[in-house]
């Protein structure tokens, strides 16, 4: 971003959200962490990130409150990085991305989550919590504050 | 981006839709789209994005299948851009990331998704479609394909 979409758009919650995770190595190390990853060189390992990209990228998720360091040595000093309750919140549009990704993401075979007990596989869908009609099925609007 | 996360993760459906979506301004472009702008001035106008960089985005939207590039004037030629199926299907993953904004951007007020017709506030919430559970609320694993 050559600006933060938040200034220009005070009372959007989706421009606000972008602030934190508007970009996809912040999207991919929150998936990484989800899946259990916690190390510096976890991430670079996964990832294939430039070092100096994944240290900006984890003291940003850091600061924003999405991850939480910790050091696991001191001598030498190390730190390792978990999610947080906000962080872990945003798991689950995650998943609602990658169900996306799969419907249109192209041919190649992709990897599927599945319930961990079962195996059944998940399909993640937006609803209305109360409702539980799918977002998209009937008309929304927005009201501003 | 300085590399596509898809080539280092051929079978991650997430990485493969952040090829598309990895970025705040191609998301919000997609917001905005989803609340009826079509044209270039609207969307400079909405987002306040430099126009090099909201024509970069469209021609990247179009290309990749979400935005279709239709003309509407000849003398001068004008464009619009208006959501194809595989861009109106990411828009619930657009509500769930302002749900998710709403929880954790800040105090400031922000914008509420409503229904429509009766004005009742709209919940986003991600669920396993079969059975309704939230995704978050039981263990979920990733199996390769």
């Amino acid at each position: 971003m050559t600006k933060d979409p938040a200034q220009s758009q005070p009372t959007c919650p989706i421009a606000r959200a972008l602030t934190h995770v508007g970009d996809a190595w912040s999207l991919l190390i929150l998936r990484d962490a989800g899946l259990g990853l916690t190390r510096f060189e976890q991430f670079r390992q996964s990832l294939g990130i430039a070092p100096n990209i994944l240290s900006r990228r984890l003291a940003a998720l850091t600061e924003a409150g999405l991850l939480e360091r910790r050091a696991y040595s001191e001598h030498p000093p190390r730190f390792e990085y978990l999610l947080t309750e906000m962080g872990r919140d945003f798991g689950p549009v995650l998943h609602a991305i990658g169900a996306w990704g799969r419907r249109h993401g192209g041919p190649a075979p992709l990897s599927v989550p599945v319930d961990a007990e079962t195996g059944v596989p998940v399909e993640p869908v937006v609803v209305d919590g109360p409702t539980g009609r799918p977002i998209g099925s009937f008309p929304i609007r927005l009201r501003q504050p």
